[in-house]
């Protein structure tokens, strides 16, 4: 399977058509933003990372009953999915405090929460991905009942699932953000990717932080974290 | 009954204790503040206006089920109320774009909303109040599941009463904020107050906002706003 146009070009990936209408080829890029895109730069090897970081956890995830986007792994830095319009929400589950929430709700980061946490953001440049709630998804038809409820059910899985493995490679998963797409028939499966971009991962014993705040908060040794990742999942 | 000890004084509101420990007497003030206390200024005859104006709607409210902590009108500012413990989250219904809401989602105001939405603030202010979930509620142990099924069950009761009884007085309610209170038994009830200070009123014909939005905007005649909504209660 081959690249035919380059359909869309976001922060971190390039999405190109192929020849069957229905499939996809996302190719993984080095580059790395933060701050609404305000802070740029490069996190060398991070695409390949995330590509088969992304792959490897899907297929596990499919095991245990949340259907993907994934068809086929290309090469280091490209996979073949299947065609969705993505969901304009971002799913967040936390496990522990840290980020936007531990500001928020003026706590320390790393404090575990009494149970997981799921939130929504409305996924717009425009107004920053704003939090919002189910009512306002409903009110504003970003999405349907039916369509909430599945993803809110999918995303307990995702955690309970990464959150187990994690723990085996001695990762603590504090939290992270996925995003779901509609097939044309409606069926709504996960996309986009899971990686140290889209999730906080502590390791369990130092709690160092393992994962793009590295990157977002200048604590230096960022490629090393990311290969520290992979190296721990034993894919390469 | 009479007031003893000052318990608490608020931004609206003094409350104070009685010779009955359930028991308390809230006497409402002119003060008026925005913008998280920023703003302050008073609106005279405000404490007179929302005291009575409450009372009304909290009658009203009784007859169609939603318990809340009225107990008996001393005079035109002072009210006998139940005592509870305050949930710690404001509870905020929308059915019309504006607010905050508004310029979060980019939206005009005054957009009618194809279903109303429903959203918990977190009421702390050395945090500004923020905008959480049902899953922050519970995460940090804020209210119990059943709780939160209450207070959504009896807010949406709130707004389809107070949306229809407004109509017949010629008066849209765009949105409003209600707080709700444990009684010693856990018991759920409606506290604090509805009043210009905590919905948004626009008149129905030509969109005048009658309503604090006059006074946190500049907007002026902010007695005659006030004075107007009560004159249409017919309470006087």
């Amino acid at each position: 399977m081959e690249k035919k146009e380059l359909l869309y070009e976001g922060k971190a990936k390039k999405v190109f058509t192929t020849d069957d209408p229905g499939l996809l080829i996302v190719s993984y890029k080095d580059d790395a933003t933060a701050f609404d895109g305000m802070k740029k730069g490069t996190i060398v090897g991070k695409g390949a990372i995330n590509n088969r970081m992304t792959n490897h956890i899907f297929k596990l995830l499919e095991e245990k009953g949340v259907p993907t986007h994934l068809v086929e792994e290309l090469n280091d830095r490209e996979t073949v999915v299947k065609k969705v319009q993505i969901l304009p929400l971002e799913v967040i589950i936390r496990n522990y405090s840290a980020g936007s929430f531990a500001k928020k709700m003026g706590m320390d980061e790393g404090i575990k929460l009494s149970r997981p946490t799921l939130e929504f953001s409305y996924k717009n440049d425009d107004l920053h991905d704003p939090f919002i709630n189910s009512y306002y998804a409903l009110a504003l038809n970003l999405a349907t009942q039916e369509e909430i409820d599945t993803v809110t059910r999918y995303a307990f899985i995702v955690n309970d699932v990464m959150r187990e493995y994690f723990s085996t490679l001695g990762i603590e998963l504090i939290d992270f953000k996925i995003e779901f797409g509609r097939l044309g028939d409606g069926t709504v499966i996960l996309a986009d990717e899971v990686s140290p971009d889209t999730c906080r991962l502590w390791d369990k014993e130092t709690h160092e932080k393992l994962d793009k705040d590295r990157f977002r908060r200048d604590l230096g040794n960022v490629e090393d974290a990311y290969n520290e990742v992979f190296r721990r999942l034993g894919i390469q």
